[in-house]
């Protein structure tokens, strides 16, 4: 590691610049401060006055203490965020606002782009297949890089799709399933492999749970994604348990991130401290290494630099950030990414729904009574107090939870659109709305049951045993 | 794990307790600085003291801030030593004694047990076998629980030695041949399986190399391990790079190593700081995890809790007390260990030797001719200044270079006590001395040149595949 601060500075980072130029600064301050030598100072001085050069050549930028450079701003857990800003890392999701995270100030401040109408316009070109209503109804909101991607993909050169689950328990909810059914309906339009990672490992690091057990959730939690329709042809699902121990490339770009990212930097984006395990503080390799292809030797015939695209939800982000920052570095290609907004829980959308509360969420294993009972009793709503203030006045979509669910769920343009102008005139109640997303809801996870009912133990190995999958690279 | 003071204390270690109870006291110190409401500085202060009680209860000792229990004496790169203390640790061995490390002082500081008559004796009792010289010598001092292994060897109950190599250049030294030499001595006394762990992980974290040159160094180390004359059916050796992809209990052990270590944990006992990589923080769960018979299913059939014992240089101690910590916790076996004094320089004994300098040791591909001039040139003498001087006063073999060397390689011993008396009443004179090192160095470096010749790629191939070994478990 750049322990040394003559060692070359091209080779470093902006961020990894950055800290350098704080560093020199505090060590010029404490020199100062300590009367030390008017050579040692000035030797100190001249140094930081290279390093801001440096920082400033690379990033285009002038260095300003405590502004880290823009494509790797920090969120610190709060700290650096602003009062009124939301809260978005891997574990939390925090807002005040009843209609959620604000995206469009994420995008700022995650230094993303957003999925314009022009990039929309761009994948149904390249596919000739009508953009999914994820991407036409914002949920799949921001990316990095996507029109690269599509570069590669007019110029036939090869990507490959890279998503995830923590298996945190055997129950997965209906939001859940969101970055799965995108990234079947991406593998199915781009015809490109996909390799699903279950990191087992991270909740047996971050809960109170046996190694066995987190094996056995991911095993689990395996079942419902094979049964959103994955073709076992070109895709790959693997447990970090499991694989680590079966791959010849999946440690050694573990450990070449490892090399490449400090304490400091994964305390900066992910907010670890002293007390945490050294578990934790390495995991970020662990979820990046998947981005480079060499991680797959069996699916691409040990072809390095593959692109990759991820879609993921946005509070994941920071990984890959982290991940960007670092490819250059190891000689990989940056992985692009598509961000989708959180799920709402019944409750509202101030917060990610969580898969340990029954109420929070329509679950995969939930009866049509269940979903029903749960919709009636806890699902948020927009509408007015009473029959006649609501007929007058009408209901508002932007807060109502059966209407966001519908926007997720119910594939029909002109029929949401039909609900939304009736419940927000008035004509539609709250209780008829309801009544469209339970029938919605009820066949859609009675199909899912369904399908997962077909996945064998056997179904689940085979997806699961690293091989070649039906493409050659 | 522990991050609420409110989990159960009986499971922490004494260092964990130690450092909650400091960091509590931090807490209560920061409560009353802030002027925090009473009730809340009286619930801190309750909670420190039960926590003080925890720590009694579990230690013996009461807590003293700033002195960590003593099992755990920190090495913190020289910031808890005393100013006339030698500094070891597994990347400095510093003493200002031209004798070398005290290593009394060593065995009181690390919390480990001397190497005693008694013990010795007992070894010779339970193997039949005439004690190896580096034990009858002190050359291996220290040990921990040796007498558990011995108890356990006496019932006939198994167990397996585990020593390694960090393959940091191509060259080695006659100083690496130590712990290989006893160990081999040890697995063929005891007969007993054997792994040895070649860290190429590491050197590529910790030094400006490639991953592809690391795993090259650790492969032409080991052949010059094997050409120690270890059983090809006995005896298991890899490379991490390698076999943590292909092993399905290795990773399982370090992530279990992984969740019960803080930073705060390695960078008392390893000096780590915030701006090393997250690979170096978390590499000492990698040396840890071979201590634990799980990390290896193909020798030991999937058998856990099979006792280990660990001969290496003192130095390594740091990650084998961080392992012994951990090792209840997760339901293991503590590893027992041998500890060696380090091998010193041609310089003189105050450093570590180094692989990176030519002229610091006798190197295994040095040829006859340059062994002679190296050790005619660079051996520290412990003789007088002039032939007369040195006739009346006699050298002194505490000091002298080559005679230490003869200790280590000179296994006659009358023929080495005759040496002592004869150098010491100046009888001997330094260039005569000398002359018998070299006489001994010479056709033991080419017996060993000899060997590695016939380990070919096919054999190291061999040795390092995972299989079962000759024995049933």
């Amino acid at each position: 590691m750049a322990d040394s601060p003559n060692c070359d500075l091209k080779s470093l980072s902006p961020l990894q610049l950055f800290e350098r130029v704080t560093e020199q600064g505090e060590k010029v301050r404490a020199l100062k401060a300590g009367k030390a030598p008017k050579d040692e100072i000035d030797a100190a001085v001249r140094m930081l006055l290279s390093l801001k050069l440096s920082y400033k050549t690379t990033t285009g930028q002038d260095y300003q203490a405590g502004l880290p450079p823009k494509d790797l701003v920090l969120i610190n857990n709060g700290t650096t965020k602003e009062e009124d800003e939301d809260l978005v890392d891997p574990w939390n999701v925090q807002t005040s606002n009843a209609k959620g995270v604000d995206y469009d100030k994420l995008i700022v401040r995650f230094g993303s782009s957003k999925i314009d109408t022009d990039l929309i316009n761009r994948i149904e070109r390249a596919t000739g297949q009508k953009p999914h209503h994820f991407l036409r109804r914002g949920i799949f909101f921001s990316h990095r890089d996507m029109d690269q991607v599509l570069d590669a993909y007019e110029n036939k050169k090869p990507f490959y799709l890279y998503t995830g689950r923590g298996p945190s328990s055997q129950a997965m909810h209906v939001g859940h399933l969101i970055p799965f059914m995108f990234t079947k309906w991406l593998q199915e339009v781009f015809d490109v492999p996909l390799v699903i990672q279950l990191t087992d490992d991270e909740k047996y690091l971050w809960k109170d749970m046996t190694i066995e057990k987190a094996y056995d959730y991911a095993r689990e939690n395996a079942k419902d994604i094979i049964a959103c329709g994955f073709d076992i042809n070109k895709t790959f699902i693997f447990s970090d348990l499991d694989y680590l121990g079966t791959s010849a490339g999946f440690y050694k770009n573990i450990v070449k991130v490892q090399k490449h990212v400090t304490f400091n930097q994964v305390k900066g984006i992910f907010g670890f401290t002293d007390s945490d395990c050294i578990g934790k503080i390495s995991f970020p390799a662990i979820q990046a290494a998947p981005s480079f292809s060499s991680s797959f030797p069996q699916i691409f015939s040990g072809k390095e630099n593959v692109q990759c695209l991820i879609p993921c939800a946005i509070d994941q982000d920071p990984y890959f950030r982290m991940t960007r920052d670092v490819a250059p570095r190891i000689g990989q290609p940056k992985p692009a990414l598509l961000h989708s907004v959180f799920f709402p829980a019944l409750q509202g959308a101030q917060t990610k729904m969580s898969a340990s509360d029954p109420n929070s969420s329509i679950f995969l294993t939930d009866t049509p009574k269940q979903i029903k009972t749960k919709i009636n009793k806890h699902a948020f709503s927009g509408g007015r107090d009473t029959i006649e203030e609501h007929r007058k006045y009408g209901g508002n979509c932007d807060v109502d939870v059966s209407f966001m669910y519908l926007t997720f769920f119910l594939e029909d343009d002109d029929r949401l659109e039909q609900l939304k102008q009736a419940y927000t005139s008035g004509e539609l109640l709250t209780g008829e709305l309801k009544k469209v997303l339970i029938e919605t809801m009820q066949p859609l996870v009675a199909a899912h049951q369904e399908r997962r009912k077909q996945v064998t133990d056997e179904i689940v190995k085979q997806f699961m045993t690293p091989r070649k999958l039906a493409f050659e690279f």
